[in-house]
């Protein structure tokens, strides 16, 4: 099926041949994904995985496509080039040099990028990517558990995420979705403040960005706390994020667009005076990578539609204060959407 | 000193300029590596960081060169087409996509790699440098103390990273330098045999590859243990291997070749009548990144030289029984090599 969408795409565009080399779409084609790499090449009718020697076995086993191996790189092109990819599809991220040398020792002559075909099957997950990303999601609950007990006076930003990441992984994640944020105090502005030696103190606004990766797929959410009693100030921003992030979960539903529901939120943190300390997007979409379709932002109009899945992350960030950032990870239903991220959200 | 030999490079070429947008990159040139990525642009005789807005006040901390931001992909273009860059060096990972902006919106028009010279670059590391992966490399040894304790009868191979990997955290380190490798029993016969949630059976071999990301540089070592007594044949693979791993680090000097030092350990291997099972390279260079140059292998003649960091990682493999690999981060000196992880080697 998803092949067949690729290949429908390869005729409309009357390429010879779509060749992959990105691990995530490795995976979602052909259920592989090589620790060194690998070569997915989809012909109008047909499709073949060519791995190193090294990885023949591992591959063989998991890959739903015919498997070939090669032991050189002159092996690998000159089997490239037995399907005379004159017009080839690939990936956007395809690097420069493999450009090159597609055209040098392959003969392929015109470069078609593939992501949108790419894009439209990925961004629609499928029951057994929704099983994933909840075990995901289940994980980061669990982490950030252990970041609530651990997250206190004279504790180091990276102590706590080191005990989240071991959480993590006795829980069967494969590792963090992404560098852990711990960014406490004044480095609570920072909306990417990767856990640092920091001593947390009494007073600080603590906000933790965490997610698990989990047979392949991504979870992410983010808490803020306040250790100690927090002040009017912290409430105040805090009650504004809150509000918006809830809002965003309730409001998003098929039919909606991906900027619309930015703009639902984006309402919310202007209303209480906030809007010029938003300064990032409301969300993104959430599967193989940790960043990928849609964008929940003011330059995507991707109709929301059942089987996405996306974070809703407001923040406020006031440089020298501190910041308040709420995110769950939500899956689109039917009739409007679910968290997927269950951890409480009122914790100050 | 690092940006002029880019600029000789620049002007042998007759480039109009030269831009570097990998992570490892940047923090070499300049100093600082954005979270969301910048672009570092050298001409002739200047050179610009131009990074998010969100990330400029970092930048501008951390950066030796002068740092400008951008608010939209249109203002980053723009500002790029300003340096008229028909002749542009590009480093061979740039994405196809980039290439592609570069082209529409920046008017360049040939590309031309300059890997090269950045390779001869960062091959010698810099006293700094080396202080840097000293620190990484004892955080090695910690992690692997904290493994030869935890990997016993019934542990799962993924709560034995789990625990390495809080040991890397705890003392400093940023991350893991590459997903850690707890292969037992006959997955130790698997070369990239990343933690599984299988059981540790008594007996079994273990195969233990890990290193940690301290301050941007890594560190990369193997150790192998079989849980309880081993048998004759795991002592003999054992044995073949230390004696190759140990006259690795005895021979590597200066004005010999990566390729000659293959060659010697190679030989060992054959020696003992494993050479069909020593499936891989003898090591790589370690740094910025995990693998780098030079490449320790029979397609490498890099003449060895004082500063150089590299692996020396022999392993036998055998489909079904199981394998044995060790490995040390070493530093080339003027008089020869000194290893930098210092875990025992004689550990069965």
């Amino acid at each position: 099926m998803r092949i067949k969408r690729l290949q429908e795409f390869i005729n409309e565009h009357e390429l010879d041949a779509a060749l992959i080399t990105r691990r995530e779409n490795l995976f979602y084609f052909t259920g592989s994904a090589p620790v060194l790499g690998g070569y997915l090449v989809v012909t109008p009718d047909d499709a073949l995985f060519i791995v190193p020697e090294l990885e023949y076995e591992e591959a063989k086993a998991n890959s739903k496509v015919p498997v070939e191996k090669f032991k050189t790189g002159k092996e690998l092109y000159e089997r490239l080039s037995s399907f005379r990819p004159r017009k080839l599809g690939i990936e956007g991220k395809t690097s420069f040099s493999t450009v090159q040398t597609l055209k040098e020792k392959a003969g392929a002559k015109d470069f078609v990028p593939i992501d949108e075909v790419i894009r439209d099957l990925r961004i629609i997950k499928e029951a057994g990517e929704i099983e994933a990303i909840k075990a995901a999601c289940g994980i980061a609950d669990m982490a950030m558990m252990a970041a609530l007990e651990e997250a206190s006076e004279g504790k180091r930003e990276r102590e706590v995420a080191a005990r989240m990441e071991y959480v993590m992984k006795m829980n069967g994640a494969e590792k963090p979705a992404f560098d852990t944020i711990v960014a406490s105090g004044p480095r609570s502005a920072l909306p990417h403040g990767v856990a640092s030696d920091r001593r947390i103190e009494r007073g600080d606004l603590v906000v933790i960005d965490e997610g698990a990766l989990y047979r392949h797929y991504n979870s992410d959410m983010t808490r803020t706390i306040v250790v100690g009693s927090p002040n009017e100030k912290q409430k105040d921003i805090y009650y504004a994020v809150l509000e918006a992030q809830r809002k965003g979960v309730e409001v998003a539903r098929p039919g909606m667009t991906a900027k619309e529901l930015d703009t639902v939120v984006r309402d919310v943190i202007a209303e209480y005076g906030y809007g010029d300390y938003f300064i990032h997007s409301t969300g993104h979409g959430v599967g193989l990578e940790i960043h990928e379709w849609p964008r929940v932002s003011q330059t995507d109009d991707t109709e929301l539609r059942p089987g996405m899945v996306i974070t809703v992350e407001p923040g406020i960030y006031i440089p020298g204060f501190g910041g308040v950032r709420i995110e769950d990870t939500i899956l689109i239903t039917e009739g409007g959407a679910v968290r997927l991220t269950r951890t409480e959200r009122e914790l100050i």
